[in-house]
């Protein structure tokens, strides 16, 4: 989350205004120029070629104790003895930290040739490309669990057999065509953070699989304050994506859990939905234009007008096409002027059935806050474990006796849930929501337990696939899979790892 | 507006419940009665078959002075003598209450015939039909001033040649396929309120035309109290579906200009946007689930869940189809509790670009109220004039001097302008909504010109309409037409007559 940043040699341009109604999305490329971004073009010299996220966030145990290492997490550093006690409970295990993580493999798959494109790769166009293996691996998979157990377990026949970096609109164009007239299987691939299973390649393919890796296409191309939208090629990441428009002021307020590494281009080709949609509205809600290369050609919409009032709106079939359709290169955003507030809070429920009715009445009164998402028991005290105090237990419960004086014997801890709350807005705004999610709580017995709980629960969103990744290095993923016995241990470890969220109606 | 209503015979019965996830749209048609309409099934029985609206419902002339006939609007059984010296001046005419009102004709044209599609529509299906002139000519247009002209001056050579009135998704079904297999051209009718010609027959069709009327499609099939939605028969009209949700403590909220007599379905296919867009969304943020019939079959997702998060969403194909793709037939749409209140409000800008500035604030902090609409000076003194006392210019200039005592000598009244108000929601809401909107106001030297102002130029909105009939009745609009002259006159009416609106950015 607070990933490290490299430079940003990109400011945005002063002559980078929004062109005339009616002209192409792209201006002359000079005016804008590439954003630096924390993910390099050979991404595994800066994300685990085996798994979730950064090669130095991870998981590990040292001496029974399970800790997180690196510096671009709040869990950063840290001990965590009561997650330790968590995990040897919940899964009959003592933490080893012997066992061995995945080496990359001494060959790779065979690629599938095809002379002809390759020639017309290197002599027509002006594209970078790489046969590598290493290259080629990475861009296999998104990241569903059985794409890195099989990762992990070599099992992956067909991977891309070239990968291709493409700089511009035009540049997508060219090898779409060239794709197209030699037969060769075009993969668009992002951040590599789908688990639709679109970007995982499949394994019976008989052509040539080309992955298109956007990472290079990511300016900005021009931003209109006035009508508040910006163009975006569609490779910038995300975090990329909101620290430039942060220095402008502004935000699209779009959160998936994936933000630190999924593209815009991805948000847009897989219908993404963000944290923050009860405010910002999910993808498209967001997008305002889309251009997309296909073998017949490019599909976009001259008019960029807020809303398609007449006639079909085809950003829609786009939207979630998963990149079936064609490239996804450039995008309009609507951005927003940065909130002046931003407050994290929390509320306890005596129990689930409790915190259910109390997200009901939310949505019926439709004062949903930027985000609002409830758990269970499980989940709570999960969140809770993965503090690093050894003395989670007795801080929790004399922090919710203290909060909820009065009424804290009806409470069974074992029944206890929570909702994590952010409010964002004008400070009036946020006082006035926050007033009104604390009166209906109040009604179905939930009390505040504070903003730390709720930035806690926030933020920890952004490990929850490093703890996949844990699970899958300490065997209890890979026993479910090698045995294929129902997975109750691997599904209650995914229960248990990613949040049961009740989402309430738009 | 205040349209008389007829007796609901049907309130929503008990058992009216929504279906299980996964069920098809419809329950048991026992479950849920036919809604009584505003509307009856001979259409020309309560509206004019040559222009817009209620039959009893019109501008005339008496004693040189023009006045409104009807019950159903404020305006009803006034006299204008403002407006008619507007009129007098603007378009060099005094109104002549003699001029005639076009005749229906003695015969109508001749049908295109299509014997076995007859055949089979008497013999097999159990719908309704009609080859009447009159049921076939009233369902041959929409309401563009082209329309309404044509009609006027005989113009029609192709109107349908059968008329159909089904009462079910299911004899829909039959319908479509009928027509397909003889090759029988079928225009879905709803509200007949189109002006994007889509309903127009096309004039050199040589095909047989069955205008498929959904006014008998018209009941609610289920409400869902819990998850907020509705599902009602697509033949619905606006101000009937609002009636029977008003008597559940509902709303949908979507109150396009045309709301009175336009159809859900309608909304479906033309991608309505209503007056109130900015609180309840425009017909795409309402609309759930589309059932739409098609010659190769009914279009429809399983899915009621409030948004589609994968793949693509075929929903916003339909939206907009214009009936070119199929019959809609059925529709779930999100309901909202009634707002505890509703309040009207306006604001005076001393010019045009002080009020674009105003609204382009609003919409910077995403601040709408449910509807904010700016009209030019034009629009203003229009609306004003529209006012039935006599002294309307005095009493105007007193009220603005009263309300504006300290800035009044920087006023021309020939500049200033003014923007029209809707709050909707909980008395809060609504007052934090108001302090904000004149705090914003007042920095672009707005200020508040009253509840009353705003009331009216909403509602007014209803009666615009006859006003475009009345202009081609004194031949203001017929003059255009037939000289072939740039229509300088006939656009400065429709310009007068259709609010020069600004729309905040959504």
């Amino acid at each position: 989350m607070a990933a490290k940043r490299n430079t940003v040699t990109t400011d945005v341009p002063e002559s980078s205004v929004a062109p005339a109604e009616g002209t192409a999305l792209t201006l002359d490329p000079r005016l804008s120029l590439r954003v630096d971004s924390v993910i390099p073009k050979k991404r595994h010299e800066a994300l685990k070629w085996f798994g979730w996220g950064y090669n130095d966030s991870q998981f590990y145990g040292q001496n029974g104790i399970i800790c997180f290492r690196g510096d671009k997490y709040p869990l950063g550093g840290c001990e965590l003895p009561s997650f330790t006690k968590w995990v040897e409970k919940k899964f009959e295990l003592t933490v080893d930290p012997r066992k061995p993580y995945p080496q990359l493999p001494q060959t790779y798959p065979r690629p599938v040739e095809n002379a002809p494109f390759l020639s017309e790769l290197r002599g027509i166009t002006k594209v970078e490309h790489s046969l590598e293996g290493i290259d080629r691996l990475i861009r296999c998979h998104g990241q569903t669990l059985n794409d890195i157990y099989s990762l992990w377990h070599n099992k992956f026949q067909r991977i891309p057999d070239v990968v291709v970096w493409p700089r511009s609109h035009e540049d997508v164009v060219q090898l779409v065509q060239l794709a197209h007239k030699h037969n060769v299987m075009m993969v668009p691939y992002g951040g590599g953070t789908s688990v639709s299973g679109a970007i995982t390649c499949p394994q019976e393919e008989k052509r040539t699989i080309c992955a298109l890796d956007t990472s290079q296409m990511n300016r900005l191309l021009w931003l209109n304050r006035k009508n508040l939208t910006v163009c975006f090629e569609a490779g910038i990441v995300g975090q990329d994506l909101e620290r430039v428009l942060r220095e402008q002021g502004l935000t699209v307020g779009h959160e998936p859990d994936s933000y630190e590494f999924s593209t815009l281009g991805g948000w847009v080709a897989t219908r993404a939905s963000g944290m923050k949609k009860n405010v910002y509205g999910n993808i498209e809600d967001l997008v305002v234009r889309v251009r997309m290369v296909t073998p017949s050609g490019t599909l976009e919409r001259e008019c960029s007008a807020p809303r398609v009032s007449c006639g079909p709106d085809f950003n829609h079939v786009i939207l979630g096409s998963e990149g079936t359709l064609g490239v996804i290169t450039e995008v309009v955003l609507k951005v927003r002027p940065l909130p002046a507030v931003k407050r994290y809070g929390s509320l306890a429920f005596p129990n689930f059935e409790q915190g259910v009715l109390f997200m009901r009445e939310v949505a019926l009164r439709r004062c949903q806050p930027a985000s609002v998402r409830l758990m269970d028991n499980e989940q709570f005290m999960f969140g809770q474990a993965l503090k690093p105090e050894k003395s989670w237990w007795a801080s929790l419960v004399d922090g919710l006796k203290q909060r909820y004086v009065t009424a804290w014997k009806g409470i069974d801890l074992s029944e206890i849930c929570a909702a994590t709350l952010l409010f964002e807005g004008d400070l009036k705004d946020v006082q006035r929501q926050e007033s009104i999610i604390y009166e209906i709580a109040a009604k179905f017995k939930g009390f505040p337990a504070g903003g730390q709980n709720g930035e806690r629960g926030y933020i920890l969103t952004f490990v929850i696939a490093y703890i996949r990744d844990f699970g899958l290095h300490q065997g209890i993923v890979a026993e479910s899979f090698e045995t294929s016995v129902p997975w109750d241990r691997c599904s209650l470890l995914c229960r248990s790892v990613k949040q049961r969220v009740v989402s309430t109606l738009p």
